[in-house]
């Protein structure tokens, strides 16, 4: 590989053009050329460092920082949805530490799509370091939409890229690769580095026959690769799947088959809002069998109004109706697109399935439609939903019943498509658990990969990687912070214990007044119990404790005990171990002292 | 059919005769033939009414009164685990207020086989109706360890019946008949009453192949079925599922080509304790492999202990060892049959992962096989176990690496054998979610069933059913009862409702001592959260509580307002109102006053 053989590359101004034709509401938006570092001569190529702040041994929160020189720059900013044991986390966003603590080295974000563990963080990132942006015209226009609502669009600086061209951030060349996904617009990045080229793949898979768009850009993978690539960091989400990820468009010919045998039903489909492509067919799906097309579930209604503002929906004349003109239609002239396909409680099929949805009320005339698998963790719920509505008397396609739906990821084939094009010297899997890394990290060796060139990280790990070697060169703070309503991060490991707590065993609080002097009880001890029992049929219970935190207090005032942490502990401990034989359960016991 | 063409039918004293053949310590067990109840002869058969405590519209808690004249008997009594929202609840037992309330009637529980989610109510009904139960040897050997844990062994009126044997309860003659499924000892019912033969399934499926005892015995289902079969009630558990299950066998080899495959390593195998097949087939890999077998979990070891000594164990001199011994081998003499492969956080297997267990530690040095399936809703847990176990450096057989697992539930075709042998009148599919039951119902009608003799029920629902037809006839108390440690019941609505609210967002306790006279503050308000924020980044918050908290309490005095109930729904109201202001959360709001 040629020294600094990148360096005389101009930042392509095409890039950042397009912007006022795409977007229409382009307020927020800057058309700002990144700045031009001066590339010091060197006798050997500088390292390439690379970060994981998120996105390794977790789905979601995916965001990785690549370092040369004194130029960073961020792939992806996205978030994550709360495990079962986060109690009351609304979602789960990256420590943003490194890059704040280096924020004068930060060049810009790159967004591969406009999905939310991709570009979830960003509001929260923002609000602290209002670092550039660069993405595809769909991405930006639903993280415009993101942004807008944290009230962050103002000041935040957006920069519309396309697929195919480049950009120069610091001393880094970015190339924007058009890829297949369940999104439109989604890209791979080529980074050319003074130390190297990294190819970060972002989700991808190989579409021969996509719905909107090309084919991914294989052969501008086969340029780069052929030009030396010194690290692939690929995704790994299906790298447990042998095969290829069928065609989005095979599911046109079960809808069409659907669409038939539904033909006196009002049909519903639910899918994810993002996939556009996959609206795109219930829509042309629609048109043939003289239906119109309604939207339900407020992030469908938002997905959509960005997709079609952005041209991103091939709309037949008159074809959309607002959900409110429903009932002026028969069942079998109208086709409902909700969101929903993940069983989630609030969501609008949900509302559906358990008759609590203000608009629609489903019965023996609906034919409904999941057109997604359930994500790992969701298929109890999803499961509940099927079951609700089956209930209800409506026809319900779900599972692998008819194939409505594939994956927006690459399978182990394709993967291998990948490596071949991309020729890297090292590699990184990304986007994964554990299993799904090491079963990538396996794919490589497979292809004859060196043992030592592939690194399997961790969140927090950080690689220096050079033409001679990758190793791990120490790590940078990293971790999960918790969004709980308005507060960032201010929902930690005790907080979430104490929920746990209260949520498994409820708690017995007991309040006394005692006298100032001599520590006698002058009112109380009272006794008030949540989620512990049912109280009524437990007064017996509730009346020994009262009894027993009464003795406690007044033995201690005879004893003359005024520490009020001892005289806590001792009616913890002595009314823990009552509850414990009479019930075998263990509340939180919240003794409160007030003195008088 | 004929009349009363049962009746002349006598217990077939055989039946009840191999307790203390197949049982060493059957001390609560008591062999004692059912009483013969008088046939009152009729011109018209008397219905056959079958009402559904558990079982339908749910997985677990299994459990059917099936009633003719003045007889009631019951099959299975099960339990079934909580779900996520069932905060704290250890287990879901049926409401068995019918059973109690016809006690008089009821001439015996008959068992299908040792699952707990066909037995593991059982000591909860005891506790309250002793009913007499019958059941096969191993189903009972298991119940009697279950009763014992409970203390009810000695009062309990065990009753073994072998596959292939008839007992008369009451006007009906229940015949036992063997089928395959994942424990030994699986039994389905034909059940002759005076109003016709009912059959129940129990849980089965066909294997021509089966590890130890014989294939399902397809030629008395046959034979029922030539003599006319009135109902049947067929479990749903894979009616989604198209094909047949395959053989437990398959199993075997798979098994052999991972224990090639592990040579060098120690071998731990994670199945559920109760495939008592499962475990033999590893143990005859390990004879073949000259490896020890240890047993790790609780449930594993009760288990095989049950099993060992009923002869359900083919066991080979010396192969077994304890868990204590594995250190003294070396990991490619020994194999750990464990529990946990459902990824429950309590198990062994789960120990192991997160370096908590107390007496195996693992590592590179091991070679892991989860032999079973995710039940829906354990995907993730089980994701997570093995991505600990691989960080480890574990290799991991899960999912459908290996063909390491095989279901113990009949799939479509099998269904379709068991309908075409046992040719009923009238079909009520039992055993599952409304998606199986549904799919059971289609899988009847393809078969060519009119509709109307098909009935999905629910549960609480009673059917009344003759040779003229089926109708439902009302309903019967039936719900789940949360058992939470030693309170049955105690735990409902109410309790449920506030775990989940202080699991979701913690609570605000105020507290203040108030003048008895005049109502003003005396001592407070103090303010203690828990599970709301960590208290020391938010001392201004709950400062901002405390002094609105004092206002109201000073205000209220001097309006003159000592009613302590608008007192508390003041502070309630205006708190949360700030809390939500602040914060967009909404702990529980716990204001206590007392008067000195």
């Amino acid at each position: 590989m040629k020294k600094n053989r990148y360096s005389n590359n101009k930042l392509n101004n095409q890039t950042v053009n397009h912007i006022h034709d795409k977007l229409s509401k382009g307020k927020g938006f800057q058309v700002k050329p990144p700045k031009q570092h001066k590339q010091p001569q060197q006798s050997k190529q500088p390292p390439v460092r690379i970060s994981f702040l998120g996105g390794l041994n977790e789905i979601g929160k995916n965001i990785t920082v690549i370092e040369c020189q004194n130029d960073i720059i961020l792939v992806d900013c996205g978030m994550a949805f709360p495990d079962g044991d986060m109690l009351g986390v609304d979602l789960v966003i990256p420590d943003f530490s490194y890059v704040e603590q280096n924020y004068e080295r930060v060049r810009g974000i790159v967004l591969t799509h406009g999905h939310e563990d991709h570009i979830g963080g960003l509001p929260f990132l923002l609000a602290k370091v209002n670092v550039p942006i660069y993405g595809t015209p769909l991405t930006l226009g639903l993280v415009e939409n993101k942004l807008r609502e944290h009230s962050l669009i103002n000041k935040a600086k957006l920069n519309v890229v396309n697929a195919g061209d480049s950009i120069k951030l610091g001393c880094m060349e970015v190339k924007f690769i058009h890829v297949n996904h369940s999104i439109p617009d989604a890209v791979a990045f080529a980074i050319k580095t003074p130390g190297g080229t990294v190819v970060h793949t972002g989700d991808f898979k190989i579409d021969c026959t996509p719905i909107s768009g090309e084919m991914i850009d294989l052969s501008s993978f086969a340029k780069v690769g052929d030009e030396g690539v010194l690290a692939l960091l690929g995704e790994s989400t299906n790298a447990e799947r042998p095969g290829y990820t069928p065609t989005e468009m095979m599911v046109s010919e079960s809808l069409d088959t659907l669409f038939k045998k539904a033909e006196n039903y009002r049909i519903i489909i639910a899918t994810f809002a993002s996939n556009v492509n996959r609206v795109q067919q219930i829509i042309n799906c629609a048109e043939k069998y003289g239906r119109k097309v309604a939207f339900s579930g407020r992030s469908m209604v938002n997905y959509m109004d960005v997709a079609k503002r952005l041209g991103y929906l091939n709309l037949p004349d008159n074809i959309l109706i607002d959900i409110d003109m429903l009932n002026r239609y028969s069942p079998e002239q109208v086709v409902l697109v909700t969101t929903g396909s993940q069983g989630e409680p609030m969501s609008a099929l949900s509302r559906m399935a358990y008759s609590d949805h203000r608009k629609v009320m489903v019965g023996e005339g609906d034919f409904i439609i999941i057109s997604a698998n359930p994500i790992p963790g969701n298929e109890k719920t999803v499961g509940n939903v099927v079951d609700e509505l089956l209930k209800r008397g409506c026809k319900v396609i779900y599972e692998s019943m008819y194939d409505v739906h594939v994956s927006g990821h690459a399978c182990q084939e394709e993967l291998k498509i990948l490596h071949r094009l991309v020729k890297p010297k090292f590699f990184i899997p990304v986007h994964g658990e554990q299993k799904h890394l090491r079963k990538h990290a396996e794919l490589a060796e497979f292809l004859g990969m060196d043992k030592k060139h592939i690194f399997i990280g961790d969140i927090g790990s950080t690689v220096e990687i050079t033409e001679d070697g990758m190793k791990e060169v120490g790590k940078v703070p990293a971790g999960k912070v918790f969004v709980d309503g308005l507060g960032v991060g201010d929902v930690g490991s005790i907080v979430l214990r104490d929920r746990k707590h209260l949520g498994q065993d409820g708690l017995i609080i007991i309040v006394a007044s005692l006298d100032v002097y001599d520590g006698h009880v002058i009112s109380g001890p009272d006794i008030v119990s949540r989620g512990f029992v049912y109280v009524r049929e437990s007064e017996g219970l509730l009346e020994e404790v009262r009894t027993l935190a009464l003795n406690i207090l007044e033995d201690c005032a005879e004893k003359n005990i005024h520490e009020w942490g001892i005289i806590k502990n001792r009616i913890k401990d002595e009314i823990s171990k009552l509850i414990s034989q009479r019930t075998r359960r263990s509340p939180m016991i919240l003794p409160i002292l007030q003195e008088v």
